[in-house]
């Protein structure tokens, strides 16, 4: 595992918009206006599973996750947040962190596989990727 | 937020069997042959969000479910692992730690709302039950 040698999936760079980079982890808001959806992605090439990070990693892993679910729950409307690593299709560790609604086109089932993305348009991604930012600082 | 207070939620009780007690959490083996389905539930009354817990609280569901997630992939056959915390329904806070295999039922999709449970017969159950408990000793 090494930072100099991590590429972001291309797949998660697809679907995502870049929101910021914390210690460890580049947060991506996925690109489907359905739910406020962020995705954390450790800085480390070759990570599959939590288990594969150095302990101090693992910490620092949990502690980032806490951090952005709690700004992502004071930022948007949020009745439940969904936490997961899954990775059963992008094997590249990251972690979800989804604000729900009750009622969502989703609910009360998982996010992952539900439907075709909606992508934002610009009037809605852009105040919402500022005040995300903001939220994460 | 109580321990003395704390009530297995009826749903969670219904669908699994009690593996063993952790400091902070018990760990419940979901009754379902289909996955090797293990949750994580804070014995602490009314919380809803990992973000609920004190701070040592996080940090010590963050070091169970590291050890639970090490523990079941040691002992059943895992191609990836899926660790999540939904509560959609079931609002008592509980963390998933499943071990996925290439081709199982629901894959590559997440387990939660796929299709029916398929009971364990004593057979199956009792062994499994006993390796579950060794490796988390």
């Amino acid at each position: 595992m090494s930072e100099t040698t991590f590429v972001l999936d291309p797949r998660l760079e697809a679907d995502t918009q870049h929101i910021t980079a914390l210690p460890l982890c580049d947060v991506l808001l996925m690109n489907d206006a359905r739910y406020a959806w962020l995705i954390l992605v450790p800085r480390l090439a070759g990570c599959t599973e939590i288990l594969d990070l150095p302990e101090a990693g693992r910490t620092q892993l949990w502690q980032e996750i806490n951090h952005v679910a709690a700004a992502l729950r004071g930022t948007v409307p949020c009745d439940k947040l969904n936490i997961g690593a899954l990775g059963n299709i992008v094997r590249q560790l990251h972690v979800h962190v989804i604000a729900r609604k009750e009622g969502d086109t989703a609910w009360p089932g998982p996010v992952w596989g539900h439907g075709a993305a909606t992508p934002y348009d610009d009037i809605a991604l852009q105040p919402l990727m500022r005040r995300l930012r903001q939220a994460l600082a």
